[in-house]
């Protein structure tokens, strides 16, 4: 069950060029391509003809062409050429799906193609700010509901357990950490406050803190799958003025989960450099870093959906510190009502 | 849905020997074996004591020993000898099927045995002659129902698309290939012409082909899955006469299509070298050319398979160059209708 | 179907240390682990807060804590600790299993706890015995179902044809043994007696006999999947006064199956030497034996799963050497009867 009329991340910008790019979204398996003016579009990936993948053909003059028998198939999914006939018959066409490249990031809308309307697509200004906010990104195939991977950064108590030896630190510091929370149209936006707290292993080796800190987390999510995350840390005083923009470590995660089935999703996810944008050095090792940390998180999550996936969630008990997510949780079962009874999600 | 009773290639003849051989075929699991007299049988491979797969066991002088407890069957699935008594149970026995050995092939029947009539079995004496028609052949294990490599044979358009590199060329001259095609009580036949043509690379690198050529491709099609080809090539003008047996170049081409399953098949195939049947080097190079193209097939065949099993055929879209296609589905269609009706197939 | 009242061998005590084993009993997920006093436990291997498999968390002074969020359970699965709170809720708890360590062996109990009665574990001294029967055991993963490996132990002339090469030798010494039968309340114990026989070619290895043995096999079966083996060897006519204890040639085997899911199991297994007990090659030499043999036993059982899962047992044939098999099937039959009618199994 997935919100459908929504924008989702389908590739990295610069994941699709001249070949076609195959990949399954909202279970359904969708080929990505470039027509000859660099035009990003998205088809079923399946020819109308004999059912060959589309993105095992090539890209023409005339569109996408299928290599089996080279029926070719326009942005919009029209066929545009049968080889051995003139007329091209109207049932003779792909589903197309609305793609937008905005922010180093290809779109996709699964839904109603009425409804896809770009404007609401999730602005991230800081993936073109190369001087500022220098970024690096990847993508991490994961053996989880997309829901599963959200669920892990609405509740930042799993820092520490999940990430003792890197971002994480003790456990201590993230239960008594100081939130605030502010519910929005789509989501939510939370602080979490770790004041006069000991340095985690990774802020340690990126900026040399010698002794306590002031450390922020801020996160907004926004449905179905957008993350945006601002971290700061600063000697400890240094945010009794409430001002994090200067901290002396500081940097930008952008978190885009995308279905691939039920229990896989599509982990897209960049780190921005604010605190020394100069230094490859350390926008390399920043990412490298929080990397490593992610992938403690799919070891986590992917054991987590296989006793999901058999033995179900009816049993589950709800703590404390699950109240960003169940908040989060109640704005995607909500969109996914609203979407099932016809009313506008967006 | 298979036609069951028709002869399949089960084999070559030289892949069974001393040791029992396991394939599945038609979905059911076949053990292939000769007795000590070199008569090869085909038994439902578990014995009817345990259930262990008798292709763990040996062949003695009274047949088939099981690997397990040693209950022995001769060819037609008797039990002959059963370790620790004397008497043998009259329900002591497996299911044998039909099986022949012609033309270097083990050909099986996996329906009534009492309609098998070895008379019926595809005739292709260009495997027994070495002289003129030295051939080499193997088998390919395929991830798509053996129909859909079938259909791939009846569409010779996507010689233009899958084997551009190899056998394929310019995809204009299959589209435009002069057609004739004859129906035939189990299938059809059909050549396809291409005059004054571009060779592609593979003949050029046969023959030496200097400029344009005569090319001719002969077919036949015979239910359930055997297809006869005849390849000639020569000079432009060359079939101005109608003549073709005598062609600069010439080979023929078994294709035997046996279910393993409902989406998986083997492809038995030979190449036949008919232009330089002295040359062993030059058959041999036939034989390797062709196996590139079957990859290409394989391909694309296969990543069809698996987008007809999720999404399936009812929304695709015949086009002008499936005819021969069609009749070919039309004719297993018939027979798989008169099958279950009780009709004779034979 | 399993009997469910019952102990079963979940692990060698040596494999569960610090660090808590996952590993699958009658189908469900279990963790086994040792609290930091030693004692061994097993739970339901599932957090109760989000379903985080509990084998990634570590043993702590409080019990076992979750990886992802820090939850702790203690040894009855009750909750002990949540990060961020102090009211630990009723719900807050995980099942938990009845786990016995004896003889070297961790048994669990998957049944009713309340029934459970440790006085009903099988007892199997040998494995304290180091100074007279020194042992060496290991534990193969088998795709069967457990009841397909006792079956191969309760028929032993396979051993002429599964194990001609080890422990086997000629099948007609196998068939032809002289069987001994007496039923028990959970099972039977039968001695197969083979005087003045060829010596297999592992028994040659071991002692370096050189003419004709006598030799025997004593089998007891105990419900659900516990099998213990002693066998004896000397020379022929050394059996001649019905003594076998002082057996020039003796081991004893322990053989554990417990049931992973329908189709796959563990096999628990051990090697005791007490024919050479000061002599750790002798000791060596036997495990690799019997290691060399069990291999052989796996790839028959494994096959016969495959099929059996596929064509069902409905259309198999009982032969004479099966009434020891049968017996035990029958016994295990009406355990699982029993249980199922609420009678007490034990």
């Amino acid at each position: 069950m997935f919100i459908r009329n929504a924008w989702y991340v389908a590739a990295w910008a610069d994941e699709v060029g001249e070949t076609p790019l195959p990949r399954r979204i909202c279970n359904e398996p969708v080929v990505l391509f470039r027509d000859v003016a660099g035009n990003a579009a998205g088809l079923l990936d399946m020819c109308c003809h004999r059912g060959a993948p589309l993105h095992l053909g090539q890209v023409t003059e005339r569109g996408l062409a299928c290599g089996y028998h080279g029926l070719t198939f326009d942005r919009s999914g029209r066929c545009v050429h049968i080889p051995g006939q003139d007329r091209i018959p109207e049932r003779a066409r792909v589903r197309a799906f609305p793609v937008v490249e905005q922010d180093a990031l290809l779109w996709i809308w699964m839904g109603d193609p009425a409804k896809a309307d770009p404007a609401t697509i999730v602005s991230y200004p800081w993936h073109n700010d190369t001087a500022r906010w220098p970024h690096k990104h990847t993508m991490y195939s994961i053996k989880s509901a997309a829901m599963l991977m959200v669920d892990n950064l609405m509740d930042l108590t799993h820092l520490g357990y999940v990430h003792t030896s890197t971002i994480g630190g003790n456990p201590l510091i993230h239960v008594e950490a100081k939130m605030d929370t502010v519910r929005t149209a789509f989501g939510l936006k939370f602080s979490r406050w770790m004041l006069n707290s000991v340095p985690p292993p990774t802020y340690m080796r990126a900026v040399g803190f010698q002794g306590r800190i002031d450390r922020v987390q801020m996160f907004e999510f926004i449905a179905p799958g957008a993350i945006l995350q601002f971290s700061g840390a600063d000697e400890a005083g240094a945010y009794g003025d409430g001002k994090i923009e200067d901290s002396k470590l500081r940097f930008r995660l952008f978190h885009g989960l995308t279905p691939e089935t039920d229990t896989t999703c599509f982990y897209f996810w960049s780190t921005a450099n604010g605190f020394r944008p100069n230094e490859a050095a350390a926008t390399e090792s920043l990412f490298n870093e929080i990397a490593a940390a992610f992938n403690e998180d799919r070891t986590v999550v992917e054991a987590q959906q296989a006793r999901l996936t058999e033995l179900g969630e009816a049993a589950l008990v709800d703590i404390a510190t699950d109240a960003a997510r169940l908040h989060m949780r109640r704005t995607v079962d909500r969109l996914i009502a609203e979407e099932a009874t016809g009313l506008a999600a967006q």
